[in-house]
C-alpha cells in the first residue's frame, strides 16, 4: 500500500457490474479496488449456498465466466446437472460441475464457522482474482418479490419463473438488522478512499438490496468523496435483464435520468451513455461516455472514465 | 406378489455382497427380494449424505456401476472433482459427477424429511432398480475404528488411509438406539420369508454393523427358515478389500471358517468356494461352490446355489 495510493468501491451486481469491476481491475492496481457485492440473490438449493452476484463478479475477474453469457463458467461441463435431472432432481436453476465445485466448498467453509467474507476472499485467492470482492455483508439478506402470482422468493422469480410475473413491490428480508461486512466499512472509512462507483447493475433488484442495509445508505450519504453511478439504462432500454421490463411495472418510465433520482441522496454524477446524450445538455449531474461493455478494451476505458469523473469530481469537492 | 411367493433378504455390503444381490435379482422376481444394505460406512462430506454401500448395490443393481471398480459409475466424469481440487477443496474421497447428483438429491430429500428408506426406495426407482433395496435402519449408525493411529471415523480410515492403520477394535456409534428400517422388520416377520442370505460382505466392517442393531441379531436367532452366509474369504484372502489383513490385525486367521464362527448364534450354513472344500469334509455347515463372481452368470449362478441351499435346508428344518 503505497503513500499516494487511492482506493476505489465499487458496488456490484451480477453480469453488468462484474464487466465494469473487471476493468477496474484492469486499470487500477488489485490493493486500490474492493467490489462489494449484492447478496440478496443468494439462495440454498440443493443443500448447497449459492451466490449467483458473488460468482458472477469473481468468475469474471478471474477471467473464467463464461462469454456468451456473462455468467457461469466457460469451458463448463455439466455431468452432475443431467444426472440429477434423470432422478427427478430439481432442475430449473443450471448448475454447471465447475460451479458446483465452488457451491459445495462455500458450504463446506460456511459450516466450519468461516464469514461469507472469508470463505469469499479465499475463493478469490484460488482462483486468482487479486481485488478484494466482498459481500455488501456478512448476514443474511434476501430479497423476495411481491407479484401477481404472489410472494416469490427471488431466484422463484428471476430464474424459475423467468421474471414473468408482474412486479408490486420488493422486501430486503434481513436488510434491517444487517451491517456491512467488515471490508466494506473499513474501505468506506478509510482515508484513502477516493469514490464509490455503482456499476451498471438493476437498481431495483442487485442496488437496492445493497442500499437496504442501512449502515450503506448512510455512509454513502455522509461520505466527502464523490459518488457515481453508471447507468445500466441505454436509450430506454437495459443492455442486459429485465430492468426496463421492472421499471415499467413499478410505474417508473424506464430511462437513464431515473438512475439520478433514485439514488439522489448520495449521488454527485451519473455516466450516461453517448445514445442518451440530450439528458446532459439540461441536468448537470450525468456525463456521457460509451457505456456499452463488450469487450476488455471498452471495460477498462469505463473504468478510466469513472476514475477520470471521481478525480474531477473531487477536485470540486475538496 | 403370488400366494406361491418366497421371499428372501440379503444382508449386503459393498462390492461382494452387491455382486450377490445383483445374482439374486437375476433369478428371482422383483418383488421377492429385499436387499437390507449397511450404512455404518455412510458419512457426511462436503455437505453431501454419502451411503458408500446403499450406492454401490444401487448401481450394481442398475447395472450403471464402474465394472472394474466395483463400485462408482460407469460413463462417470469428474469435473467438479477437478474444480475442487483445483480451489483447494478436500479431494481424499472421489466422487464423479453423476454421483455427486444422487447425494445431492438425497440430501435434499433427507432435508425435506424423508426417511433414508423412502429416499433410497426413490432413487432405486428412478434407476430402475426393482428390487427392494432398504438402509438396515433409518438410524444414524456410524463405524468408529480404534487404530494404532487413534480413534477415526470410517471413511477417514478406509478411504483417506487407504485401511493402512493398524486396526484394534470397531465401534458402531447408534447401534444401540438403532431399530430395523420398517421394510426390513417387515421382510423378516413375513410369513413368505423362505431364508435370509448374508452376502459375502467383510464380516467386520460390513456385516457387523448390522448384527450390532440388536433387533436384527435377535430376529436372525429367532428365525425359523434357513440363515446362510456366503463367505468372503477364499483360500486365506479376501476377494477385494481389506477383510484378511484386518481378521490378522484382529487376532483372527483369515479362513472361510471364522464365518461360521462369528455368525454361528444363527447360522445354518456357510457357502465356501472350492478352493476351501477341504472345510466341508469336517464340518457339516460347510457347502461348497463356485464363490468368485466375475461374471453377470457367475452372479446368477450364486444366488441360485444360494436358493437351492436354503430350500434344502428348509426341508431339513421343516
Amino acid at each position: 500500500m503505497s503513500a499516494s495510493r487511492k482506493l476505489y468501491v465499487a458496488l456490484s451486481g451480477g453480469v453488468g457490474g462484474a464487466k465494469l469491476a473487471q476493468g477496474l481491475a484492469q486499470v487500477l492496481p488489485a490493493d486500490s479496488l474492493v467490489v462489494a457485492v449484492n447478496v440478496g440473490d443468494d439462495f440454498d438449493h440443493l443443500g448447497l449456498t449459492i451466490c449467483p452476484d458473488i460468482d458472477t463478479v469473481l468468475y469474471t475477474l478471474a477471467g473464467v465466466v463464461h462469454p456468451q453469457q456473462g455468467w457461469g463458467r466457460t469451458d463448463e461441463t455439466f455431468g452432475v446437472f443431467e444426472e440429477l435431472r434423470r432422478l427427478g432432481g430439481d432442475s430449473w436453476f443450471l448448475l454447471g460441475d465447475r460451479d458446483i465445485a465452488l457451491h459445495l466448498l462455500r458450504r463446506q467453509l460456511l459450516q466450519q464457522g468461516l464469514t461469507l467474507s472469508d470463505v469469499t476472499a479465499q475463493l478469490a485467492r484460488k482462483l486468482g482474482v487479486d481485488a478484494a470482492v466482498v459481500p455488501i455483508t456478512d448476514q443474511a439478506l434476501r430479497t423476495m418479490v411481491e407479484t401477481d402470482q404472489g410472494r416469490l422468493a427471488f431466484q422463484d422469480y428471476f430464474v424459475r419463473l423467468r421474471c414473468e410475473p408482474k412486479l408490486h413491490a420488493l422486501e430486503f428480508q434481513g436488510a434491517g438488522s444487517a451491517t456491512l461486512a467488515p471490508a466494506v466499512r473499513a474501505a468506506l472509512a478509510h482515508p484513502d478512499l477516493a469514490g464509490v462507483i455503482l456499476c451498471p447493475s438493476n437498481p431495483y433488484l442487485s442496488v437496492s438490496p445493497m442500499l437496504a442495509v442501512t449502515e450503506l445508505r448512510e455512509r454513502l450519504c455522509a461520505l466527502t468523496v464523490p459518488v457515481i453511478a453508471v447507468s445500466p439504462i441505454v436509450a430506454g432500454e437495459a443492455i442486459k435483464g429485465p430492468t426496463a421490463k421492472i421499471m415499467r411495472e413499478l410505474g417508473v418510465q424506464p430511462t437513464a435520468g431515473v438512475i439520478a433520482e433514485l439514488y439522489e441522496d448520495f449521488i454527485d454524477a451519473v455516466l450516461i451513455d453517448t445514445a442518451d446524450a440530450s439528458l446532459a445538455t439540461t441536468d448537470k449531474r450525468f456525463v456521457v461516455a460509451h457505456t456499452v461493455m463488450k469487450t476488455l478494451e471498452q471495460k477498462a476505458a469505463l473504468a478510466r472514465e469513472c476514475i477520470a469523473l471521481i478525480e474531477r469530481l473531487g477536485l470540486r469537492v475538496t
